[in-house]
């Protein structure tokens, strides 16, 4: 089994462009960084349909997890888990352990006066209702419980879409289940800034580099700028050992410099985070 | 035909999370407002094999257009046009029309001293090496053109990842293929403030409206905030008429006010653009 992820986000305001995705951007670098690769992600809007296929044509290619955001809140178009089950063959069931949860966070809800009193209305119910056999994942942030489905060998797990609460319960709950997959993995990166020699210059040093350093990746991307050829560099390497994933990436790095220097280039190194 | 779009990222740096998607979202607002529905937004990386069979999923679906981004370039790791020929079955071949406007994008660099001559080596070549039977779209930008391929009533469209290139082509020769299949349908928003009012209790008012007002899409955003419920509504709706538009939204927000109002929540317009 690849040990690969895909990711799917559910959202309509993603797919009329209100939004830009950045749930997809956080998770795929938290999963690269924790070691794991991910293989593809897909935007649907909300319904069950799409969802589902989404869901099942992900499952036929067995990735390790499918990460899914959005759609799993207390409103008619909140139909994430309803997709799930349709992509799993099972039906949706009162989860005890989520429903705790829940009237848990309400209650505090009322003790910080946000709310009046406690009432399980048919739609906060709805958030309680998990495909059978799935697990609920504590939320730290807000109402909505993440889940844990299994298939196969595949792991689903169901994060809500306020970016918050995302990023909450995967720090909590999801990172812990990525790291014992990935083992000690570790992703190195290291990027330059180029100007002076144009991208159709540089494919053949790429080419080289790469061939020279089969464990390093090199990837170009091209900055529009008037004048003058501009690019970034962006190495990259995935390996057990750190120190030796900075080796390789900081071997290819001197050399795709100095054979850009002899093409007239300029090359300067880019801080992490720019 | 139902007249919707699929989009297609390609880009190991969407996968590991380096950029954000900002391309899917300007196009998926674009399309949205000259009045077409995108369906689906799918990333997968620089990979011919991916590549390919994502198209040929999307094609079993029939859209009215697939409109890919990125790896056009002249890299090895360009290899969108790869995934669409083995998509559509055909061969890659020498595109006279693509090779034309490459070497005059050449001799402008020449002209402005950014380069010395113009040598069309294999790596720019590869650039004008189309699916056989597609076309060519002027880049105004940059180097790469964009391409335009069919496949039964399916057009597909392949654009550069460098956002100021793929908005360029996109304006000059994609937009007007879109508004011919959408007429004049035209797309209308508008969102709302709402505090104080729980989501779960907003479910069922959106319900109501959505079911008062058929045409009007409501969907609710929820903002996380320490004391206070604090969500977006956004309304939406697609009309040949503009005019009828506005009043399906405005009636819609009127409505939905109104019952907030009345369960002790403020709302609150919110400027376009915000």
């Amino acid at each position: 089994m690849e040990n690969f992820v895909e990711i799917l986000c559910a959202g309509n305001e993603l797919l009329i462009g209100k939004i830009s995705n950045t749930n997809a951007q956080w998770l795929a670098k938290r999963i690269t960084t924790l070691g794991l690769k991910v293989r593809r992600v897909t935007v649907v809007g909300d319904d069950v349909g799409e969802i589902a296929a989404v869901l099942k044509e992900s499952l036929e290619r067995e990735p390790r997890f499918v990460i899914t955001t959005g759609g799993l809140g207390p409103t008619f178009d909140d139909k994430t888990l309803e997709g799930v089950a349709k992509a799993l063959n099972c039906e949706l069931d009162k989860n005890d352990e989520a429903l705790k949860m829940i009237e848990e966070r309400y209650e505090r809800y009322v003790a910080e006066g946000r709310m009046e009193r406690v009432e399980l209305t048919p739609h906060r119910l709805k958030m309680a209702k998990l495909p059978k056999g799935a697990k609920p994942l504590f939320n730290p942030v807000g109402t909505a419980p993440g889940v844990l489905a299994e298939s196969g060998e595949t792991r689903l797990i169901m994060l809500p879409g306020v970016p918050q609460e995302m990023k909450a319960i995967f720090d909590e709950s999801v990172a812990p289940l990525i790291r014992e997959v990935a083992g000690n993995l570790t992703f190195y990166e290291a990027s330059i800034d180029v100007r002076g020699v144009p991208e159709s210059e540089l494919a053949p040093i790429i080419e080289q580099v790469m061939h020279d350093n089969p464990y390093v990746y090199v990837k170009s991307h091209p900055k529009v700028s008037e004048r003058v050829s501009h690019l970034e560099l962006h190495l990259s390497t995935t390996s057990a050992d750190g120190k030796l994933a900075r080796q390789h990436v900081g071997r290819a790095l001197i050399q795709i410099s100095e054979l850009i220097q002899q093409k007239g280039g300029k090359t300067e190194p880019i801080e992490a985070g720019d």
